[in-house]
Protein backbone atom coordinates (compact mmCIF):
# COMPACT_ATOMS: atom_id res chain seq x y z
CA UNK A 1 0.00 0.00 0.00
CA UNK A 2 1.29 3.55 -0.93
CA UNK A 3 1.90 5.37 2.23
CA UNK A 4 5.34 7.47 1.79
CA UNK A 5 5.21 9.79 -1.00
CA UNK A 6 7.66 12.06 -2.09
CA UNK A 7 6.56 15.04 -4.66
CA UNK A 8 9.30 16.07 -7.51
CA UNK A 9 7.59 19.85 -8.41
CA UNK A 10 6.44 22.86 -6.18
CA UNK A 11 4.17 24.49 -8.24
CA UNK A 12 0.16 25.06 -8.45
CA UNK A 13 -0.72 21.02 -8.89
CA UNK A 14 1.88 19.64 -6.85
CA UNK A 15 0.96 22.25 -4.14
CA UNK A 16 -2.43 21.39 -4.07
CA UNK A 17 -2.09 17.81 -4.34
CA UNK A 18 0.62 17.58 -1.78
CA UNK A 19 -2.23 19.26 0.51
CA UNK A 20 -4.87 17.03 -0.33
CA UNK A 21 -2.39 13.88 -0.02
CA UNK A 22 -1.42 14.94 3.06
CA UNK A 23 -5.55 16.03 4.41
CA UNK A 24 -6.05 12.51 3.23
CA UNK A 25 -3.68 10.79 6.19
CA UNK A 26 -0.60 10.48 3.46
CA UNK A 27 2.52 10.53 4.50
CA UNK A 28 4.73 13.07 2.47
CA UNK A 29 8.30 11.95 3.43
CA UNK A 30 10.00 14.87 1.47
CA UNK A 31 9.60 17.58 -1.55
CA UNK A 32 12.00 18.98 -4.73
CA UNK A 33 12.21 22.05 -6.43
CA UNK A 34 14.80 23.06 -8.76
CA UNK A 35 13.93 26.66 -6.84
CA UNK A 36 14.78 26.64 -3.24
CA UNK A 37 12.40 29.34 -2.45
CA UNK A 38 9.39 27.09 -4.07
CA UNK A 39 10.49 23.65 -1.99
CA UNK A 40 11.01 25.52 1.04
CA UNK A 41 7.28 27.37 0.94
CA UNK A 42 5.62 24.16 -0.15
CA UNK A 43 7.69 21.93 2.42
CA UNK A 44 6.22 24.52 5.37
CA UNK A 45 2.94 23.80 4.06
CA UNK A 46 3.42 19.89 3.97
CA UNK A 47 5.56 20.31 7.37
CA UNK A 48 8.41 17.65 5.62
CA UNK A 49 11.37 18.24 4.59
CA UNK A 50 13.02 19.10 0.92
CA UNK A 51 15.57 19.51 -1.27
CA UNK A 52 16.63 20.69 -4.46
CA UNK A 53 18.88 18.81 -5.48
CA UNK A 54 17.35 14.94 -6.86
CA UNK A 55 20.65 12.75 -5.99
CA UNK A 56 19.49 13.27 -2.48
CA UNK A 57 15.94 12.51 -2.81
CA UNK A 58 14.85 9.78 -0.21
CA UNK A 59 12.98 6.38 -0.65
CA UNK A 60 9.63 6.29 -1.10
CA UNK A 61 6.75 4.34 -1.89
CA UNK A 62 5.40 6.92 -4.80
CA UNK A 63 7.03 9.62 -6.19
CA UNK A 64 5.22 12.16 -7.86
CA UNK A 65 6.55 14.15 -10.34
CA UNK A 66 4.98 16.79 -11.39
CA UNK A 67 7.23 19.79 -13.19
CA UNK A 68 6.81 21.60 -16.51
CA UNK A 69 6.46 19.49 -19.52
CA UNK A 70 9.99 20.47 -21.15
CA UNK A 71 11.95 19.65 -17.55
CA UNK A 72 10.42 16.31 -17.59
CA UNK A 73 13.16 14.35 -19.24
CA UNK A 74 15.61 15.55 -17.06
CA UNK A 75 14.22 15.26 -13.83
CA UNK A 76 13.18 11.23 -14.93
CA UNK A 77 17.26 10.71 -16.01
CA UNK A 78 18.14 12.10 -12.80
CA UNK A 79 15.66 9.82 -10.66
CA UNK A 80 15.82 6.94 -12.56
CA UNK A 81 16.06 3.48 -10.35
CA UNK A 82 12.98 5.00 -7.93
CA UNK A 83 10.38 2.02 -8.34
CA UNK A 84 7.23 3.66 -8.41
CA UNK A 85 6.73 6.82 -10.56
CA UNK A 86 3.65 8.85 -11.72
CA UNK A 87 3.83 11.98 -13.66
CA UNK A 88 1.00 14.25 -13.89
CA UNK A 89 0.69 15.59 -17.28
CA UNK A 90 -2.41 15.58 -18.91
CA UNK A 91 -0.08 15.64 -22.62
CA UNK A 92 2.69 13.73 -21.95
CA UNK A 93 1.90 10.15 -22.91
CA UNK A 94 2.91 7.63 -19.69
CA UNK A 95 5.55 5.95 -22.09
CA UNK A 96 7.43 8.82 -21.55
CA UNK A 97 8.59 6.86 -18.00
CA UNK A 98 9.05 3.30 -19.29
CA UNK A 99 12.76 3.57 -20.15
CA UNK A 100 13.31 4.84 -16.93
CA UNK A 101 11.15 2.59 -14.21
CA UNK A 102 9.59 -0.65 -13.37
CA UNK A 103 6.61 0.59 -12.11
CA UNK A 104 4.86 3.92 -14.05
CA UNK A 105 1.83 5.69 -14.30
CA UNK A 106 0.30 8.99 -14.67
CA UNK A 107 -2.00 10.83 -11.70
CA UNK A 108 -3.54 13.58 -13.42
CA UNK A 109 -6.62 15.46 -11.65
CA UNK A 110 -8.69 17.30 -14.04
CA UNK A 111 -8.58 20.53 -12.31
CA UNK A 112 -7.58 24.09 -12.89
CA UNK A 113 -4.52 24.97 -9.89
CA UNK A 114 -3.39 27.84 -8.02
CA UNK A 115 -1.16 28.00 -4.89
CA UNK A 116 -3.36 30.66 -3.22
CA UNK A 117 -6.65 28.81 -3.26
CA UNK A 118 -7.52 26.00 -2.16
CA UNK A 119 -9.95 23.21 -3.93
CA UNK A 120 -11.95 20.24 -2.86
CA UNK A 121 -10.48 17.01 -4.60
CA UNK A 122 -13.49 14.90 -3.66
CA UNK A 123 -15.16 16.33 -6.46
CA UNK A 124 -12.31 16.26 -8.61
CA UNK A 125 -12.00 14.09 -11.84
CA UNK A 126 -8.68 11.73 -11.11
CA UNK A 127 -7.57 10.21 -14.27
CA UNK A 128 -5.36 7.15 -14.19
CA UNK A 129 -3.14 5.01 -16.27
CA UNK A 130 -0.62 2.64 -15.04
CA UNK A 131 1.61 0.15 -17.09
CA UNK A 132 0.62 -3.23 -14.87
CA UNK A 133 -2.92 -3.77 -13.53
CA UNK A 134 -1.10 -4.15 -9.83
CA UNK A 135 0.40 -0.66 -10.04
CA UNK A 136 -3.06 0.62 -11.39
CA UNK A 137 -4.95 -1.39 -8.35
CA UNK A 138 -2.27 1.17 -5.89
CA UNK A 139 -2.86 4.37 -7.86
CA UNK A 140 -6.43 3.31 -7.26
CA UNK A 141 -6.73 2.49 -4.13
CA UNK A 142 -4.94 6.11 -3.48
CA UNK A 143 -6.80 8.60 -5.53
CA UNK A 144 -10.10 7.19 -3.85
CA UNK A 145 -8.77 9.01 -0.90
CA UNK A 146 -8.64 11.97 -2.82
CA UNK A 147 -11.85 11.88 -4.81
CA UNK A 148 -14.92 10.26 -5.82
CA UNK A 149 -14.07 10.20 -9.52
CA UNK A 150 -11.15 7.76 -10.34
CA UNK A 151 -11.20 6.58 -13.69
CA UNK A 152 -8.74 4.74 -16.14
CA UNK A 153 -7.96 7.55 -19.08
CA UNK A 154 -5.69 6.37 -21.65
CA UNK A 155 -3.27 8.79 -22.91
CA UNK A 156 -4.90 9.21 -26.36
CA UNK A 157 -7.78 10.58 -24.20
CA UNK A 158 -6.24 12.48 -21.70
CA UNK A 159 -4.46 14.63 -24.57
CA UNK A 160 -7.97 15.05 -25.89
CA UNK A 161 -8.97 16.06 -21.73
CA UNK A 162 -5.96 18.28 -21.50
CA UNK A 163 -7.07 20.20 -25.12
CA UNK A 164 -10.73 20.40 -23.75
CA UNK A 165 -9.84 21.74 -20.68
CA UNK A 166 -7.74 24.33 -22.15
CA UNK A 167 -10.55 25.69 -23.90
CA UNK A 168 -13.22 24.85 -20.97
CA UNK A 169 -10.95 26.77 -18.41
CA UNK A 170 -7.72 29.07 -19.68
CA UNK A 171 -9.73 30.46 -22.71
CA UNK A 172 -12.89 30.63 -20.55
CA UNK A 173 -11.25 32.47 -17.68
CA UNK A 174 -9.39 35.18 -20.78
CA UNK A 175 -12.67 35.59 -21.67
CA UNK A 176 -13.59 37.16 -18.33
CA UNK A 177 -10.38 38.82 -17.95
CA UNK A 178 -11.93 40.95 -21.40
CA UNK A 179 -14.78 41.28 -19.53
CA UNK A 180 -13.03 42.40 -16.39
CA UNK A 181 -11.09 44.96 -18.18
CA UNK A 182 -14.02 46.43 -20.30
CA UNK A 183 -16.19 46.97 -17.43
CA UNK A 184 -12.75 48.41 -15.79
CA UNK A 185 -12.21 50.39 -18.50
CA UNK A 186 -15.76 52.29 -18.17
CA UNK A 187 -15.56 52.40 -14.07
CA UNK A 188 -17.87 49.66 -13.62
CA UNK A 189 -16.86 46.20 -11.20
CA UNK A 190 -16.26 43.12 -12.55
CA UNK A 191 -18.52 41.58 -9.58
CA UNK A 192 -21.88 42.52 -11.96
CA UNK A 193 -20.82 39.95 -14.31
CA UNK A 194 -20.45 37.20 -11.66
CA UNK A 195 -24.07 35.97 -11.34
CA UNK A 196 -23.98 35.65 -15.24
CA UNK A 197 -20.67 34.11 -15.36
CA UNK A 198 -21.78 31.22 -12.46
CA UNK A 199 -25.27 30.58 -14.21
CA UNK A 200 -23.43 29.73 -17.64
CA UNK A 201 -21.31 27.35 -15.90
CA UNK A 202 -24.15 25.95 -14.21
CA UNK A 203 -26.31 25.76 -16.99
CA UNK A 204 -24.44 22.95 -18.99
CA UNK A 205 -25.21 20.89 -16.09
CA UNK A 206 -28.56 20.55 -17.24
CA UNK A 207 -28.24 21.50 -21.05
CA UNK A 208 -26.15 20.44 -23.56
CA UNK A 209 -23.82 23.79 -24.16
CA UNK A 210 -25.14 23.85 -27.92
CA UNK A 211 -28.34 23.67 -26.57
CA UNK A 212 -27.59 26.47 -23.42
CA UNK A 213 -26.15 29.18 -25.90
CA UNK A 214 -28.04 32.10 -26.32
CA UNK A 215 -27.07 35.74 -27.46
CA UNK A 216 -26.38 38.11 -31.03
CA UNK A 217 -23.91 35.11 -32.64
CA UNK A 218 -26.09 32.16 -32.68
CA UNK A 219 -29.32 34.33 -34.13
CA UNK A 220 -26.78 35.96 -36.10
CA UNK A 221 -27.74 39.16 -35.14
CA UNK A 222 -25.97 41.64 -37.05
CA UNK A 223 -26.83 45.07 -36.25
CA UNK A 224 -25.37 44.21 -31.90
CA UNK A 225 -22.51 42.37 -34.06
CA UNK A 226 -21.74 45.55 -35.99
CA UNK A 227 -22.64 47.43 -32.71
CA UNK A 228 -19.93 45.46 -30.56
CA UNK A 229 -17.29 45.24 -33.02
CA UNK A 230 -17.65 49.32 -33.65
CA UNK A 231 -16.79 49.48 -29.64
CA UNK A 232 -13.89 47.32 -29.85
CA UNK A 233 -12.41 49.43 -32.48
CA UNK A 234 -9.43 50.63 -30.53
CA UNK A 235 -8.80 47.03 -30.01
CA UNK A 236 -8.53 45.07 -32.72
CA UNK A 237 -7.05 41.86 -31.24
CA UNK A 238 -10.34 41.57 -29.67
CA UNK A 239 -12.29 42.22 -32.38
CA UNK A 240 -10.38 39.64 -34.43
CA UNK A 241 -11.25 37.27 -31.63
CA UNK A 242 -15.09 38.64 -31.35
CA UNK A 243 -15.49 38.27 -35.07
CA UNK A 244 -13.93 34.52 -35.23
CA UNK A 245 -16.00 33.21 -32.35
CA UNK A 246 -19.12 34.73 -33.29
CA UNK A 247 -18.55 33.06 -36.55
CA UNK A 248 -17.60 29.78 -35.09
CA UNK A 249 -20.84 29.82 -32.96
CA UNK A 250 -23.12 30.82 -35.70
CA UNK A 251 -21.43 27.52 -37.87
CA UNK A 252 -21.89 25.09 -34.79
CA UNK A 253 -25.37 25.92 -34.85
CA UNK A 254 -25.77 25.84 -38.36
CA UNK A 255 -24.08 22.47 -38.99
CA UNK A 256 -25.75 20.63 -36.33
CA UNK B 1 -47.27 51.94 -8.22
CA UNK B 2 -46.97 49.40 -11.10
CA UNK B 3 -49.09 46.77 -10.83
CA UNK B 4 -50.76 45.61 -14.12
CA UNK B 5 -47.76 45.04 -16.88
CA UNK B 6 -48.04 43.80 -20.16
CA UNK B 7 -45.36 42.06 -22.33
CA UNK B 8 -44.65 42.68 -25.97
CA UNK B 9 -42.15 40.15 -26.60
CA UNK B 10 -42.33 36.05 -26.03
CA UNK B 11 -38.50 34.88 -26.03
CA UNK B 12 -35.83 33.95 -23.47
CA UNK B 13 -35.39 36.83 -21.63
CA UNK B 14 -39.67 37.95 -21.78
CA UNK B 15 -40.34 34.45 -20.58
CA UNK B 16 -38.07 34.21 -17.54
CA UNK B 17 -39.10 37.29 -16.50
CA UNK B 18 -42.80 37.37 -16.91
CA UNK B 19 -42.13 34.12 -14.03
CA UNK B 20 -40.14 36.40 -12.12
CA UNK B 21 -42.70 39.22 -11.85
CA UNK B 22 -45.64 36.63 -11.76
CA UNK B 23 -43.71 34.94 -8.73
CA UNK B 24 -43.32 38.27 -7.28
CA UNK B 25 -47.38 39.19 -7.56
CA UNK B 26 -47.19 41.32 -10.54
CA UNK B 27 -49.98 41.31 -12.49
CA UNK B 28 -49.26 40.50 -15.83
CA UNK B 29 -52.16 41.08 -17.99
CA UNK B 30 -51.11 40.34 -21.65
CA UNK B 31 -48.34 38.80 -23.89
CA UNK B 32 -48.19 40.24 -27.21
CA UNK B 33 -45.51 38.09 -29.64
CA UNK B 34 -45.92 38.30 -33.33
CA UNK B 35 -45.50 34.43 -33.65
CA UNK B 36 -48.86 32.59 -31.86
CA UNK B 37 -47.01 29.34 -30.81
CA UNK B 38 -44.68 31.68 -28.77
CA UNK B 39 -47.82 34.33 -27.42
CA UNK B 40 -49.73 31.47 -26.85
CA UNK B 41 -46.98 29.27 -24.74
CA UNK B 42 -46.14 31.96 -22.65
CA UNK B 43 -49.60 32.91 -22.13
CA UNK B 44 -50.28 29.41 -20.93
CA UNK B 45 -47.23 29.95 -18.48
CA UNK B 46 -48.51 32.87 -16.97
CA UNK B 47 -51.88 32.36 -17.30
CA UNK B 48 -53.17 35.55 -19.02
CA UNK B 49 -54.84 36.22 -22.53
CA UNK B 50 -52.61 37.30 -25.83
CA UNK B 51 -52.33 38.68 -28.78
CA UNK B 52 -50.40 38.70 -32.53
CA UNK B 53 -51.62 41.60 -32.66
CA UNK B 54 -50.37 45.01 -31.60
CA UNK B 55 -53.29 47.19 -32.35
CA UNK B 56 -54.87 45.34 -29.46
CA UNK B 57 -53.03 45.81 -26.76
CA UNK B 58 -54.86 46.32 -23.35
CA UNK B 59 -53.76 49.65 -21.17
CA UNK B 60 -51.84 48.31 -18.61
CA UNK B 61 -49.03 50.69 -15.59
CA UNK B 62 -46.42 49.43 -18.13
CA UNK B 63 -45.58 47.94 -21.19
CA UNK B 64 -42.16 45.99 -21.41
CA UNK B 65 -41.03 45.68 -24.84
CA UNK B 66 -38.81 42.55 -25.45
CA UNK B 67 -37.96 42.19 -29.03
CA UNK B 68 -35.14 41.75 -31.28
CA UNK B 69 -33.33 44.96 -31.62
CA UNK B 70 -34.02 44.80 -35.80
CA UNK B 71 -37.79 44.32 -34.91
CA UNK B 72 -38.17 47.15 -32.09
CA UNK B 73 -38.25 50.38 -34.09
CA UNK B 74 -41.45 49.10 -35.68
CA UNK B 75 -42.82 47.58 -32.91
CA UNK B 76 -42.60 50.50 -30.87
CA UNK B 77 -44.36 53.27 -33.54
CA UNK B 78 -47.43 50.80 -33.15
CA UNK B 79 -47.71 51.32 -29.59
CA UNK B 80 -46.82 54.96 -29.85
CA UNK B 81 -49.22 56.23 -27.44
CA UNK B 82 -48.63 53.70 -24.47
CA UNK B 83 -48.12 55.81 -21.11
CA UNK B 84 -44.83 53.99 -19.42
CA UNK B 85 -42.75 51.75 -21.91
CA UNK B 86 -39.38 50.33 -21.18
CA UNK B 87 -37.54 48.05 -23.38
CA UNK B 88 -34.68 45.16 -22.23
CA UNK B 89 -32.37 45.73 -24.63
CA UNK B 90 -28.44 45.54 -23.54
CA UNK B 91 -27.04 47.02 -26.81
CA UNK B 92 -29.97 49.43 -27.42
CA UNK B 93 -29.79 53.28 -25.95
CA UNK B 94 -32.66 54.50 -24.02
CA UNK B 95 -33.31 57.58 -26.67
CA UNK B 96 -34.31 55.04 -28.95
CA UNK B 97 -38.05 55.01 -27.02
CA UNK B 98 -37.87 58.80 -26.58
CA UNK B 99 -39.83 60.17 -30.18
CA UNK B 100 -42.98 57.38 -28.66
CA UNK B 101 -43.38 57.95 -25.41
CA UNK B 102 -43.83 60.24 -22.14
CA UNK B 103 -42.31 58.17 -19.59
CA UNK B 104 -39.63 55.49 -20.62
CA UNK B 105 -36.90 53.61 -19.79
CA UNK B 106 -34.77 50.16 -19.48
CA UNK B 107 -35.09 47.24 -17.48
CA UNK B 108 -31.99 45.16 -18.40
CA UNK B 109 -31.66 42.14 -16.36
CA UNK B 110 -27.95 41.11 -17.00
CA UNK B 111 -28.21 37.30 -17.10
CA UNK B 112 -28.45 34.34 -19.73
CA UNK B 113 -31.76 33.51 -20.08
CA UNK B 114 -33.45 29.92 -22.17
CA UNK B 115 -37.03 29.51 -21.79
CA UNK B 116 -36.51 25.51 -20.84
CA UNK B 117 -34.43 26.77 -17.40
CA UNK B 118 -35.63 28.79 -14.59
CA UNK B 119 -33.03 31.39 -12.58
CA UNK B 120 -33.19 32.50 -9.49
CA UNK B 121 -33.76 36.66 -10.20
CA UNK B 122 -32.65 37.30 -6.57
CA UNK B 123 -28.99 37.43 -7.42
CA UNK B 124 -29.06 39.07 -10.83
CA UNK B 125 -28.82 42.34 -11.50
CA UNK B 126 -31.04 44.43 -13.11
CA UNK B 127 -29.67 47.41 -14.87
CA UNK B 128 -32.09 50.76 -14.88
CA UNK B 129 -32.20 54.05 -16.85
CA UNK B 130 -35.10 56.11 -17.30
CA UNK B 131 -36.13 59.49 -18.56
CA UNK B 132 -37.51 61.35 -15.02
CA UNK B 133 -36.55 60.61 -11.95
CA UNK B 134 -40.14 59.62 -10.57
CA UNK B 135 -40.45 57.07 -13.76
CA UNK B 136 -37.09 55.77 -11.89
CA UNK B 137 -38.01 55.74 -8.98
CA UNK B 138 -41.05 53.15 -9.61
CA UNK B 139 -38.75 51.02 -11.58
CA UNK B 140 -36.61 50.63 -9.14
CA UNK B 141 -39.65 49.78 -6.59
CA UNK B 142 -40.59 47.22 -9.61
CA UNK B 143 -36.72 45.83 -9.53
CA UNK B 144 -36.51 45.70 -5.92
CA UNK B 145 -39.23 43.13 -5.79
CA UNK B 146 -37.32 40.91 -7.84
CA UNK B 147 -34.01 41.68 -7.17
CA UNK B 148 -31.35 42.23 -4.38
CA UNK B 149 -29.19 43.95 -6.84
CA UNK B 150 -30.59 46.82 -8.81
CA UNK B 151 -28.47 49.27 -10.20
CA UNK B 152 -28.32 52.50 -12.42
CA UNK B 153 -26.25 51.83 -15.86
CA UNK B 154 -26.52 54.47 -18.51
CA UNK B 155 -27.10 53.60 -21.97
CA UNK B 156 -22.71 53.90 -22.53
CA UNK B 157 -22.31 51.39 -19.78
CA UNK B 158 -24.71 48.94 -20.73
CA UNK B 159 -23.65 48.78 -23.90
CA UNK B 160 -20.06 47.38 -22.47
CA UNK B 161 -21.63 45.54 -20.19
CA UNK B 162 -23.35 43.60 -23.03
CA UNK B 163 -20.84 43.45 -24.87
CA UNK B 164 -18.47 42.43 -21.61
CA UNK B 165 -21.53 39.78 -21.62
CA UNK B 166 -21.03 38.26 -24.59
CA UNK B 167 -17.18 37.61 -23.96
CA UNK B 168 -18.53 35.96 -20.11
CA UNK B 169 -21.26 34.28 -21.29
CA UNK B 170 -21.35 33.27 -25.30
CA UNK B 171 -18.11 32.98 -25.85
CA UNK B 172 -17.76 31.05 -22.92
CA UNK B 173 -20.71 28.47 -23.25
CA UNK B 174 -18.97 27.77 -27.43
CA UNK B 175 -15.70 26.90 -25.64
CA UNK B 176 -17.39 24.62 -23.51
CA UNK B 177 -19.48 23.61 -26.49
CA UNK B 178 -15.56 22.92 -28.48
CA UNK B 179 -14.74 21.04 -25.16
CA UNK B 180 -17.98 18.79 -25.15
CA UNK B 181 -17.73 18.14 -29.01
CA UNK B 182 -13.65 17.07 -28.41
CA UNK B 183 -14.38 14.53 -25.61
CA UNK B 184 -17.54 13.35 -27.43
CA UNK B 185 -15.06 12.64 -30.62
CA UNK B 186 -13.54 10.19 -27.86
CA UNK B 187 -16.06 8.59 -26.50
CA UNK B 188 -15.51 10.60 -23.50
CA UNK B 189 -18.32 12.30 -21.06
CA UNK B 190 -18.98 16.29 -21.02
CA UNK B 191 -19.59 15.92 -17.13
CA UNK B 192 -16.12 14.74 -16.53
CA UNK B 193 -15.35 18.58 -17.01
CA UNK B 194 -17.98 20.22 -15.09
CA UNK B 195 -15.71 20.11 -12.01
CA UNK B 196 -13.32 22.02 -14.05
CA UNK B 197 -16.21 24.91 -15.32
CA UNK B 198 -17.19 25.10 -11.92
CA UNK B 199 -14.42 25.66 -10.26
CA UNK B 200 -13.35 28.17 -13.07
CA UNK B 201 -16.17 30.30 -12.44
CA UNK B 202 -15.59 30.50 -8.93
CA UNK B 203 -12.35 30.83 -9.33
CA UNK B 204 -13.06 34.26 -10.15
CA UNK B 205 -15.02 35.66 -7.06
CA UNK B 206 -12.10 35.58 -4.65
CA UNK B 207 -9.05 36.13 -7.64
CA UNK B 208 -8.66 38.78 -10.27
CA UNK B 209 -9.09 36.54 -13.71
CA UNK B 210 -5.82 37.56 -14.86
CA UNK B 211 -4.67 36.24 -11.36
CA UNK B 212 -6.84 32.57 -11.76
CA UNK B 213 -5.19 32.34 -15.28
CA UNK B 214 -3.43 28.78 -15.33
CA UNK B 215 -2.10 26.66 -18.41
CA UNK B 216 0.46 26.52 -21.53
CA UNK B 217 -0.41 29.88 -22.81
CA UNK B 218 0.33 32.25 -20.08
CA UNK B 219 3.48 30.40 -19.19
CA UNK B 220 3.98 30.32 -22.95
CA UNK B 221 4.65 26.44 -23.24
CA UNK B 222 5.27 26.12 -26.50
CA UNK B 223 5.31 22.15 -26.23
CA UNK B 224 1.86 21.56 -25.12
CA UNK B 225 1.07 24.78 -27.34
CA UNK B 226 2.49 22.94 -30.86
CA UNK B 227 0.71 19.28 -29.36
CA UNK B 228 -2.33 21.26 -29.02
CA UNK B 229 -2.42 22.87 -32.58
CA UNK B 230 -1.39 19.36 -34.29
CA UNK B 231 -4.36 17.89 -32.56
CA UNK B 232 -6.52 20.20 -34.40
CA UNK B 233 -5.23 19.33 -37.65
CA UNK B 234 -8.43 18.72 -38.88
CA UNK B 235 -9.60 21.73 -37.27
CA UNK B 236 -8.38 24.60 -39.08
CA UNK B 237 -11.12 26.81 -37.21
CA UNK B 238 -10.66 25.69 -34.04
CA UNK B 239 -6.58 25.75 -34.36
CA UNK B 240 -7.38 29.68 -35.30
CA UNK B 241 -8.99 30.05 -32.39
CA UNK B 242 -6.55 28.29 -30.14
CA UNK B 243 -3.78 30.45 -31.48
CA UNK B 244 -5.11 33.79 -31.43
CA UNK B 245 -6.39 33.25 -27.71
CA UNK B 246 -2.98 31.82 -26.33
CA UNK B 247 -1.12 34.75 -27.77
CA UNK B 248 -3.81 37.01 -26.48
CA UNK B 249 -3.35 35.46 -22.78
CA UNK B 250 0.26 35.37 -23.24
CA UNK B 251 0.46 39.11 -24.43
CA UNK B 252 -1.84 40.22 -22.03
CA UNK B 253 -0.09 38.77 -19.37
CA UNK B 254 2.96 40.53 -20.07
CA UNK B 255 1.75 44.10 -20.67
CA UNK B 256 0.50 44.12 -17.55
Amino acid sequence: MIQNISLVGAGNLATQLGKALKQAGLHIIQVYSRTETSAKALAAVLECPYTTDLSTLLKSDLVIVSVKDDALEQVLSQIKGSSKVVHTGGSVPMDILASYFNKFGVFYPLQTFSKKRDVDFSSIPICLEANTPEFYDELQKLADRLSKTVSFVNSEQRKILHLAAVFTCNFVNHFYQIGDSLLEDKGMDFSMLQPLILETAQKVKDLKPIDAQTGPAVRFDETIINKHLNLLSDKPELQKIYSFVSESIYQTKNSK
